[in-house]
């Protein structure tokens, strides 16, 4: 057995709860990653049993990849950075929870993606995929923007860029706008030929269903169709007032993550490129540092 | 017994359909209304049952009050202007529906909100309530446009300036975007303090959520506000859009209806709001000109 796995040595863990699933991982005190496991959405507004089981699924596989009994659940010490629990209802819940771990340190998705994206040192994080939001945490201070929702917020997100993409093309099919190419891509990739063909696509749609037309804004932009430049503008705009925000703090690092973050980079401000730095870590790891730093563990244990 | 009541005369009923309520009105072939009827939603969206129950009710209750019989069902000639219609697949159920009538005339909410208005003859609407939406019809040429649904369509609606105040206020409380009156207003009308009591109202929200929230936006522009008095200028650009395409065809009326719209006119540019008339009769008189129309009646009755 290795020194890791002794019985007295602190054993971390790490959560990464989303909407659609959820990522744990082991880590011994001396850094080693000792197993990983994966699971179902552990997001509390689908329903607080639906989210624990996942967490414990997902750590069940890492105990058993670490080669970990059952009962070393009880050893660990875990983060979890959970979407949703940034709302005072949802934290509360997650809060009563009778986990079966050694404590339990709770925070938001958003700021285990900054712990990880910078080793677990002050920075700054932007999430550009289905939604949009920064945080930044520089001495203690934390800002924490956007992200409130969709429709009314998420702006420059992917779930935004679809939402748009279907806006411009009815009002073209209507007549009420110029054309656009965005017309003819998204007929094609939905095999319809007019608006009520279109929207039956979208009658019941998510954020998510959105998304997924997203990059067709940008093929058409990357192909010159002035409408689709005007909304890649748009949208890097209210990213770009995020990262603004963000680095009025001044983080020693600005990192972006998410499905769109490398399409809309190319159209941020150079101000804003030159201070890019890639993630380092995943947020999950992330949630290790966040567990770490709140169990007070000594610094010379903490820094890398 | 009068004469619109004898047996062998024509009797019409008109059926306005809607997403939260029916309207039905008995007409005699002299142009009388015998009765009047009002029941809960008739959207094929929300089930056949619940929508057929709902144009039941409204019209034995229209019957009633006109002195008829149940057995009097069978003499009505109808017509039925019913949200949803214009998408096959409810057209279809509602063609194949077993119902009462003598015949039934299928048709849109918009479709009869337009021969309403201009008492069968040929005109241009636009609806300006929680959707938005416009309709023309000269010398048998159609066009409808807007009315695709929330949050992508419906511009300019009541849904999409609760949406974009909800929006502005969120970017304003994050410090993305200048402050707006229009906070002021929302967190009091929602006695909220700070972005997550406010996002709370709007987990849940439906177009119909966002549209309470419209009068702000109007009072806020009425103040002074910049950004209110911006989103005002986006919505009545996009009505304007609408009105110029409805009047490319020369509509010898144009009528606005619906909740925004008394508060939206004034932001029209000129040329607009002098060929705007006044509705002379509501959507379910206009349902009853659309079944006259359809039963092929001689011209002299169909005529004031």
């Amino acid at each position: 057995m290795s020194t890791a796995l002794k019985a007295d040595t602190p054993l971390y863990l790490g959560i990464d709860g989303g909407g659609s699933k959820c990522r744990a991982v082991i880590v011994s005190s001396d850094q080693q990653i000792l197993g990983e496991g994966l699971s179902g959405p552990a997001n509390p507004l689908r329903g607080m049993k639906v989210a624990t089981d996942s967490i414990l699924t997902a750590t069940q596989q890492a105990l058993t990849v670490a080669g970990l009994a059952f009962n070393d659940m009880s050893r660990l010490i875990a983060g979890a950075g959970l979407a949703g629990v940034n709302l005072p209802q949802y934290y509360r819940l997650f809060s009563a929870w009778q986990h079966p771990f050694k404590t339990l340190h709770l925070t938001s998705d958003l700021h285990i993606a900054c712990m990880g994206a910078h080793q677990g040192l002050d920075g700054a994080v932007i999430i550009v995929g289905t939604g949009s939001c920064g945080l930044a945490e520089v001495n203690g201070q934390l800002i924490e923007v956007g992200g409130h929702g969709f429709p009314y917020g998420d702006n420059g997100s992917g779930a935004w860029f679809g939402m748009q993409l279907l806006h411009k093309v009815l009002l073209s099919l209507d007549q009420l706008a110029p054309p656009t190419q965005m017309t003819t891509l998204l007929l094609q990739e939905l095999a319809a030929s007019n608006s009520i063909e279109v929207v039956s696509h979208f009658m019941q749609a998510t954020p998510t269903t959105y998304a997924k037309y997203a990059p067709l804004v940008f093929t058409a932009a990357e192909a010159g169709d002035a409408t689709a430049i005007q909304l890649v503008r748009q949208g890097a705009e209210f990213i770009s007032a995020i990262a603004d925000r963000l680095l009025s703090i001044a983080p020693p690092r600005l990192s972006f993550i998410g499905g769109l973050a490398h399409k809309l980079l190319p159209y941020l401000p150079e101000h804003i490129q030159q201070q890019v730095t890639p993630a380092l870590q995943p947020p999950e790891l992330g949630a290790v540092w966040f567990a770490r730093q709140r169990s007070q563990l000594p610094s010379s244990v903490m820094s890398l």
